[in-house]
């Protein structure tokens, strides 16, 4: 092989090893079965099944396989950064600037690791997922947003009763963006969350 | 939403949530830090990553796309059957009749949980990687085999070690298989690997 293409497989997988860390990094949310907190490599893989067997939730022109790409690489950043748990500090931390300004800095160090058009093209998935104005990124986020609820209700509460979380605050915090990629799954989960929030 | 929408739900996340216990199932490989057995839950993730990041790997006409989908659900069946570590039984368990015949009653049950379209066209897919014979599939294949090998390079020789494993085991029950897809990942790769194996 060429001395390029050799310096091109060392930086896929000097990314590709260090991707191994996000396997560490812990949830706040269990498993489905409450045996320990869930990290959020299988996290992402979790979501991406969900993509792909929730497909039909989506509105009209999402293309899956970007939305598919967009999960495998969006929680990355937490390597550097670690999960900031959507229900903490009263809701407030989760999007704040300085949590918004440390992930930039690790997508930055981590997608650097990568050679030039591969970071720049997983870059821009990253940025766009984050903006979370696309009609793919919304529907990301929207199973994002499912995932922990679906684990939390077969859990049995799970961070809702960890972190007190009213009706309210679950509308305003997870179904107001559950509805906005997929309206019809967060009207059907609703209801199925009743029971916790009464 | 109408009833017949309900029960599509239903299945849909009666699939989504048994397939939570992937992450329960662990493999012989551990993380490249050592610190734990890797779960096949996260290994699917990181594999779909490889996929991504590889991509110029595959041979010309390899949907990238179709490989994730792939990866994603091809170690599904481990729910009922476990994962058979490929050098466990001196190389012979992994591929034996009576593991690929609990994997395809495990197929029937864990796919069997969605709606009809949905088992059918992952099924068809499964049954594809399992075959092995696509380029898709092929592709996968060499992505499967491949991040083991990475993981026990990062770890200090990991499952090599474990199972005594030989330069000639390595390469017909590893290499040959990354070859078969990506020919010059493996000239590649199988230079990092000869300290080990002297």
């Amino acid at each position: 092989m060429s001395a390029a293409g050799d310096a091109r497989l060392e930086a896929q997988f000097a990314f590709l090893n260090e991707a191994d860390r996000l396997k560490s990094v812990l949830r706040a949310t269990t498993l489905c079965d409450g045996s320990r907190r869930e990290n959020s490599g299988e996290h992402s893989w979790h979501l991406a099944l969900y993509a792909l067997v929730l497909a039909d939730q989506a509105a009209p022109g999402v293309d899956i396989s970007r939305v598919i790409k967009m999960l495998l690489i969006h929680d990355l950043v937490e390597i550097d950064v670690g999960d900031v748990p959507i229900h903490s500090a009263d809701g407030k931390a989760h999007a704040s600037a300085d949590t918004q300004a440390a992930e930039s800095r690790a997508a930055d160090r981590i997608f650097g690791l990568l050679p030039e058009d591969l970071r720049d093209d997983l870059r821009a998935i990253w940025n766009e997922f984050e903006a979370a104005l696309t009609p793919d990124a919304i529907f990301a986020k929207s199973l994002d947003r499912v995932q922990p609820v679906m684990a939390n209700l077969q859990s049995g509460g799970g961070t809702w009763i960890e972190y007190n979380v009213t009706a309210e605050q679950l509308e305003s915090r997870v179904g107001s963006k559950i509805a906005k990629g997929a309206p019809r799954l967060w009207d059907w989960v609703r209801e199925k969350t009743r029971v916790y929030f009464k």
